[in-house]
């Protein structure tokens, strides 16, 4: 095996590396897995990083980017600590870096007037992982998927108990995808309407905000998913999270879908006076009380034998339906409710210890937040 | 006594709440202290905080303030728990914000349609402070205040073995002012020329962190000293802080007079290239070595068995004296050039193992910066 030695763009490396260190875990067990794999090729330069849950490989190719100005002098491979090698190449303040392992393992940076020499690991020590592409795929815009992760992560459990719960069900009938996250408390589902083949699986919602990061900027993204991972690549870069066993919650019998009252509130507004008193907590919970007798007479309060109480009067748009009196995690409906994007958003309601749905005003129907209701305190 | 009920700007009352809740430590094992102390009198509003080390009493009066629109309906005195108090004053939305004892301790906030009511604590419980102004007293332009504690706070000792060591010691001998800190591996000196009383003191360093928070946009700062405690106001501010115990080191003997080498380097460059290197550490300490043979050959180095090592050549404005080889921790120097402010900064040096001072180029030589040196790796 030849010595590695390129000369890269320092702006361009340290945008690719600050992407790739999204799948390093700080205080890895196998101390390889700490650093990110360089790989200089006849064609370009490949990175590679990975932990329990993911993996990225971002291949840098001057044909695919003009400003890269690679130039390998040497192929080969090895494995740097990714802390230092941000650190380096965040610090060099020079146009070009240029990158050599000079014995063994030690490595050689320079640029400018600096150089470093840093101890790396062999990259005959770096992990292997099976990074071929699933066969079934389908492409979804960037813009939709991202969307959809800030739509639903959100309302995954973070709790280890179930599993599979920490995750975003996907799951596709050929026409659309039913993308489902619950953490038994509330529910987020978005419909996605995209061709694609059929498939069931819960994506880790940690890789999903890696993904919602790694792809910024790219504008097409495709899919590709088996039973044991799923795959997402544009632009040189490629991301592959492994998938949650277990088989997911069928959910869609929890949502109801005939309704006794419906309000119609400006969301802002109600976002804003939910948080006015979410400091207001009885055993850590900040509950809120929500009075509904009419559109002119709604009413949002909170308690706490500790810290005191509030009261505000809001004005909805329309209620109908009888009065209502129902209680809520303050938190989880503010959350919800910023999800969706219209100026009034509609709260449907079938009793107030049933769960209660919240949706856009319009015609796209594509997102729904579902929400139980708590015990009311007096 | 009657029942306090007042209204007051809501955007004033917000900056005063932030500014008192410096002195509030979220968890005094005396439930009163984590409030602050609201009284409403004839003349205005007054504001009360404290905890071990700081006290601060804000006076807020129309007189003094036309856009305060404070209205006072009752006097009265009540304690209300800081945090609720900012979250409340911080979320309501309304020009003003009503304030009102109900029942007992019971207190009603209301601001456009919010109500809000919080359970607080009697005026009695809150303890008292003597804040009466000690007699040596003398005026400081804030700038002058805020730079100094720019430039001697960050040198004094983080660890509470040597009490005395964790503040900044000011000595006023009538016509100057010298202002010392110090952790033992390095030291800050600033001396003030100002016509002052005699004074020997030591205040802690965190509250002269927030000293200079306190009362950033005032001008004039008005200093009170006794040998128990020092007090800063202006502009309806008052901070009192109390002073650290036992006798500051005599230090002046420590400062060499007497140099046999001298670098004049660029300041942004020196710490640059230190900066480049503070990942390289050696059992979590980061020693840069410094080699200097002419203007035109110095280097910067660091090493560690594990992660590896760094060079950096330097050119300096000039170097005069017999070649040295020194090595120091970076950070120290790094944090002492930054509190220089001329172009290129003066280093001078007696030995590898002597402490070394950093100064500013020119005329004013009122800032001092001692590092010592540390025994070189190789």
């Amino acid at each position: 095996m030849s010595d590695l030695n390129f000369k890269i763009n320092r702006n361009r490396f340290l945008t690719a590396l600050q992407n790739n260190a999204r799948a390093i875990s700080a205080n890895s067990p196998i101390p390889a897995l700490c650093g990110i794999l360089i790989e200089a090729g006849d064609d370009g330069l490949t990175l590679i990083s990975s932990d329990a849950d993911l993996y990225i490989r971002t291949v840098l190719s001057n044909t695919d980017d003009e400003n890269l100005g690679l130039s390998i002098l040497d192929t080969g491979s090895i494995v740097i600590d990714a802390r230092y090698l941000l650190e380096i190449v965040k610090k060099i303040d020079s146009e070009d870096i240029s990158v050599e392992v000079i014995d063994g393992t030690l490595t050689r940076f320079t640029g400018g007037k600096a150089e470093f020499k840093i101890n790396g690991y062999r990259a005959s020590d770096y992990p292997q992982t099976d990074a071929s592409e699933p066969e079934n795929s389908f492409q979804l815009a960037y813009k939709d998927l991202s969307d959809l992760i800030n739509e639903t992560v959100f309302a995954a459990s973070t709790k280890e108990t179930r599993q599979v719960l920490t995750g975003v069900n996907f799951k596709s009938d050929g026409t659309q995808i039913i993308c489902t996250s619950t953490d038994s408390y509330r529910l987020a589902r978005k419909i996605l309407t995209v061709s694609a083949p059929e498939f069931n699986v819960t994506v880790p919602a940690r890789s999903l905000n890696e993904v919602k990061g790694a792809f910024a900027g790219c504008t097409d993204i495709h899919v590709a998913v088996s039973d044991r991972k799923i795959q997402f690549q544009a632009d040189g870069i490629m991301l592959q999270s492994r998938l949650l066993e277990g088989a997911y919650p069928e959910t869609e019998r929890l949502i109801p879908k005939e309704f006794s009252c419906e309000l119609v509130i400006n969301r802002e507004a109600l976002i804003r006076a939910i948080e006015r008193s979410s400091f207001i907590k009885s055993d850590n919970i900040f509950v809120i009380r929500m009075q509904m007798n009419s559109a002119q007479d709604i009413s949002i309060s909170s308690k706490s034998q500790e810290i005191g109480e509030s009261h505000e009067d809001l004005t909805a748009e329309s209620y109908t339906g009888l009065p209502l009196d129902i209680s809520f995690s303050g938190s989880y409906v503010a959350e919800a409710a910023r999800t969706l994007s219209s100026e009034n958003i509609h709260i449907s309601f079938t009793g107030e210890m049933k769960p209660f749905v919240l949706t856009n005003e319009g015609e796209d129907q594509s997102l729904l937040q579902l929400v139980l209701p708590v015990r009311t305190y007096n």
